[in-house]
């Protein structure tokens, strides 16, 4: 395996690291989109966080990877087995990587054409959807893949679910994975339909001040000269991390949302003027996530405000009299809702 | 089976929940088209309502889920068998997704390249539209699929049949089911002559009370902590619904329709300017539903006035001296002939 | 087989009614293009139409249907052979649906893939335009096929063969049909060359008044009810008129066309500039064909009339200087011809 | 066969049947374009002329119809033997349709599946072009086909060779065929590039004298009535055509073309502006077909000037300063040089 | 073989004959393009030379017709074994047509289809590339085929080999041959990157004197009525040109460029003003071609004058200040630059 | 093989030269883009650097040519064994070139046809990606390849690796090497998302004064009489440079980066506002490789100044404010920046 830059390593991307984090602890804030500037470390973060994440239990010939312990109900191989009839072994959380040109059939699955053509029968061979289950599908340029292969994906990543009608095949599997997008708003924008799938967006600069800049090439080209001993450096801090990670992904079930939370987040929600509840549904989700990461016993306006950015800016409609930015706008209904 | 949102729990959304129950009364009225925001539940509606349907009786073996005591004309398997010669089963109604990058030989069905290559028969392999006879065929955000994906659908949610031309195929099957769609009209619009296929259409908004928005985050984030004590919690009121439509569909055929009343359909889609006589026999056939699940022994005024903006905002043509929405047209309308 | 609405019970439609039954009588006066309104019944009124006909007489094991008085020269079955070499039976006229999204290959015949797989064979399986001959092909919005299929179908309907060359097939077999479109001219309008090959245009409105409104949904909302009641109720009609068209199919040879008639026609058409002569040979064999329907035993000035709406306007030339639409055009013509 | 209206019993329309006789006489004249209104019997008129001539010899066995007297010299079949080696039989001149909707492979010839999957063998199977190899090749409305089937045609048609490089296959055969079109310049113009290929243009037009048009009707309606009559009647008038073409079919090549006339056609193409020397190459052809169709010993002035608009009106560049059409500015030539 | 007119029978049209003479004497010229108009005989000029070209000698059993003297080093079965171990015969200088329509499998060489499906061999079957290796490749109308096609093209004609990978297949094959195109420049430009890739282009027009037009009727006449005598009568033409040509051939690699010579064809390009060093490469070589031909043992400035349009033209820019035709501005640069 | 002109004699083309060494020393800097004008010999550098390079030690029997010192993280075949294990053999480094026409399956690898018809094995057969490892994949004219083959070289060119999804397959395979493209300004402008992922960018123009043109245009000329004398005679040269790239990659893994020159190349990139951290890696790179090359034990501004326009100019946004050049815009930074 190819080694890999330490998450701890990265230097400031405060955004997109505390984003990937919430994913890390609650999958089901939904996916994370980030914006912005060419050569600003956002594939490395991902890859970064991904070879942190502890090793998952998975069902020793389930083709989905199944969790031994609560085994998805649309997996046709674990379906109804109790734990103890099921072995288990130990995998690192899967990143799996959409190049561009793979084509439809290797992501969504298509029919075995070796076991069609050798024995005659019409099975199942999964995809890139099915080998993401419980991982990270990474998109880089989403803005470049054809529309309907985004759909696709928004889709499975929505439901968790991948439901194949081709091909005189008729599967459903389970396909629960953080969905990772990049995209470059100067290459043409995303349609809000499909911004509004993901639960949060965040958006990457380039850094604007010397000592970051010489920082980060510093520590690239540390590591490229000799990786293990770079890796060896941060290993701690690495494992801080970790341990962080797995104490939220146990607290977070039992993190409290007091009403008044939930009442905030309905009034920045409607103050913005988000269309749908999906809005206040992630904030809330991301808010808890955090709260159970910073081993907070409920959520609060804390919380709140530092998710509130991510989970909501790709959800404003254009307002021709407000010529802010998205970001600027929240921030603003944020401070005035905190202030009042 | 997943678990699934209970129908009753369904805070607000009246018109969606109305037109899905006038469907399940009566699925001769025609499709359900749900414009509006994202993120409103549109689909969640779908899902609970089926599940909320009494299971239907099928013949053991038919492809297309024969109802033994009416077997389809166009059934193969069936047709021509007394219900005597038929043996049956319970199953729950179907609620078929068609998953966007569905390929149309899965929709319509397609030869059964399987037993074609093992043992060179010319079979047919029903496809989605086979599967969702009797019950619900479900698109979302419809105007994504490809035009001639859509018009084979409407087609064959108006027959009632599918017939299929391809591949040396020559096969008709039955295929009556609702079919409801979701559409979002800031995405480009449906064609008139689309718009005009579907039974009911129903405008679905955000919230914009704060109490609503603030329950319906509480009543999701409470379902999806603990399913099953929520299913629990609603199963009365779930089971209350699943009899009125129960009652509802046995005495639908013997609901009266005043001549009076016939005027009045006829005399608001003149007045409104519908195209054909498509949007009188829908309101008709609505409000007939409508007395039924409400129990009353014939259609009157408030049936017709609670289902016309749903049967008819979708049939008006644009009316550049009339900037005012469908939905307002309609109102006005109702208002100036019940009033005369 | 699905029941179906009388035609005598179709309340109004005029127009329609008299070009079906026109066609229904001298098939060579060409295929039937209704433009109008959705909603108006014209799917109701070719379907009643074809069950209305008498059965007809076809070769046993003949795969075009073959009249046995009278095989067609382009039959490689039956052609050269007398009738009583030939063995037949009865069967009702054909209306064959041409299904939006049906294939090239299932509308004209293709390979037959099963013979050519199983016994290596290259044999014809004969298509939709086989299956029309000597009946009906419809084609609801005949403006959403692709324009080399419909160009492919009135080639068809002009010639009486359907010649295939494809797939290393070269076949030519006879498809003698009424072919019978719908279209909406809203959604674009038919290129001038393809109107042309359509023997008559109806055009086909939302009737205005109200009692008649009323009357349509009533008798739609009867026969839905009780369908084979309903059909009882009209059965002397339908049984009048299918005598008519007997008789008029043994009287039509003979009619006489008077030479005045003759030149009525070609005036007519000069005066309204319609290009080439198919305009008078479809007026003449029009009102040849409702002679022998109302038992005339000459065409005269009346037949004109009747039938020059249908048979001329959709063969004018956008006159710039002249907004008044064709109907009305071709109305000013009749009227200044015979009051002249 | 279907009977074939009479070449001699065409109303009119001197024009084509002109061209086409020139084009029987002597095919080396190139394909003949009829430009102009719908409905004109364009059709009829090939159709007739093709039965119209005498049946040829063709070499039993050769795929290509070569004539025994002088085979192909691309023939695999049959080149290098001598007459006395082939055996020969007698056939009518092929007049083949390309219906619309036939595939490259068929127009061109293409690889025997059949032989190919039963016996291994690389095969090629003769397409349209082989088949219509010394007659015609017909095709209605010609600017429907697509953009590279035209220019194949052409291509072939100039050469008189079929080159097909596809599939596997290098084969080269005999192709000289009369490439009869019909095009309607209200659909969209044609490309000058095809224009200059076609030898001979004729403009049809719908009769505008009262006489003609009900003489017209009244003889098809014969025909129609009782064809075998129609023909019988007209049987002698074609009889005395055929022996003309024959005559002159056997005069052609003796006629003589003084330099006069040569001179003639090079002013007359000079003065026109044509570019190339299509012009006057198919002018003298042309001219000498119609002096030998005439009797003439050699071609003068006569001949030319009534050739000429057919010869001409295709090549002529659009001029901004002339506005008039291309059929008055070569008369004006005509009327200017012979005056000199 | 069909009988070619005589190249010395052709009566003025000098540049192109010029160019093509150019090209059988030194290949490495690169191809011809032919502007201009239609039937000015570009075809019948490449033809009559390709016949005109003495027999070449080939190794028996090469697929690519390798030169036992100097087998190709991409060549397989030829590469490195010594003239004594190749056998060899005589074939004429091959001219392949490159027909519209031909697909890219035939242009390039693909797959041996045949040897695959009853072999299980991956064989290549070479294209019309290999076939035109050491002779001409023909495409009439360049412009009309696709874009990728004609790049393809240009590519191995650039690089005197086929670089094959598609398939499964990654060969490598020579294919040196003299591309000759003909261009229309009224239906769209070729690219400026497609124009630098032919050495030499041409402007072919209609002659414009009367006298020159009728001898190229009467001649092109004579010609079709007795081919044979019309050939013969020209051979010692044809005999004396084609002796030029092979002494020519043997001259060229002793001819002396003398610096000056050198420095003109670089100064006429700088004053031109041509991109990169194509335009003075091809001078120098085109110049020593004709001084070959000529006799003349170094290059002088009649040379440069006489190729220098031929080789510069088609590498102008566009200059908005000089609305002069690129032809004359090539010949004030020559005549500056040669009056300096 | 083909004989190559060599590098050393190459006239002029510094920036060219000065690129592909930096790259031949280290392969991390990032492939080469040439921009600018035809036939100034792009093509003929990237061949003569290959030929120059030493030869590489490879894995015998490794599809991806491992070098056995250091076999892949991603091959299949050598991964986990030692050197000792693999067997060696000495290749020249590969030049793979892309020809236009190539198919995305032997670019990127597919399904071995041949094993998986005769074998029923579904293996894979890698392509260009592959072959190229550890050489030069060179692009003639990358702007006429599709995009998405472009999106795909350009991903894998990034990360060293080939991931393949398609056809059943998932492959992953080390793909590492030098991108050399060329590209025409004018035929329309390559995306900034593109241009960033090149690491060096270089213009090529035309030589503008006399002596160098002629210079080379004579060596070109000897070249092609006798290459072999003409490679004999820059042995010398050649030699001597081969000596120095191996030099260079022994020691640039030495080569220090002081903390002023990290300081300086991010001074630099701030100040031209590249987007990303990509400009000042790739120039810190770059210099480190030149200052290896030209034997300095540190990296210095010398370095810096020489290597900054072809690792900058391509990064740099419009500046509608500032209307010079690229070039001029990095020029005068550096300026600025050394002048401080």
């Amino acid at each position: 395996m190819a080694l890999v830059f330490p998450f701890s390593a990265i230097v400031g991307q405060d955004e997109i690291k505390l984003a990937l984090l919430i994913a890390a602890v609650d999958s089901s804030v939904g996916g994370v989109l980030a914006f912005g500037d060419r050569g600003t470390g956002k594939s490395t973060a991902v890859r970064a966080l991904a070879q942190l994440l502890p090793k998952m239990k998975v069902v020793v010939g389930c083709p989905y990877a199944c969790d031994p312990a609560k085994p998805a109900a649309s997996c046709e191989h674990c379906r109804g087995k109790s734990e103890a009839e099921l072995k288990s072994r130990q995998v690192p959380v899967p990143v799996v990587d959409l190049p561009l040109g793979a084509t439809e059939d290797r992501v969504v699955g298509a029919l075995d054409l070796e076991r069609a053509l050798t024995q005659g029968v019409k099975a199942f061979e999964p995809g890139l959807l099915a080998r993401a289950h419980r991982g990270f599908l990474y998109i880089d340029e989403a803005n470049l893949l054809e529309d309907h292969l985004v759909d696709l994906l928004l889709d499975v990543a929505a439901s968790g679910e991948n439901v194949v009608e081709r091909e005189g095949l008729s599967i459903r599997h389970p396909a629960k994975f953080v969905l990772v997008g990049t995209g470059n708003p100067e290459e043409g924008e995303l349609r809000p339909q499909l911004l509004d799938r993901f639960g949060l967006s965040v958006e990457v600069r380039t850094p604007e001040d010397l000592a970051t800049r010489i920082e980060v090439v510093r520590r690239r080209d540390a590591f490229e000269r000799d990786p293990e001993a770079f890796i060896a450096k941060w290993k701690k801090e690495d494992d801080k991390l970790r341990r962080k990670i797995l104490a939220a992904r146990e607290r977070v079930s039992s993190v409290k949302v007091p009403d008044a939370t939930l009442e905030s987040a309905a009034k920045l929600c409607m103050g913005l003027g988000t269309d749908g509840l999906r809005g206040e549904l992630t904030l809330i989700r991301a808010a808890r996530a955090l709260a159970a990461y910073e081993g907070d016993a409920s959520v609060g306006d804390k919380h709140l405000k530092r998710v509130a950015p991510s989970a909501l800016r790709h959800r404003l409609r254009r307002n021709p009299l407000d010529e802010a930015g998205s970001t600027v706008r929240v921030e603003r209904a944020l401070a005035e809702h905190f202030a009042a």
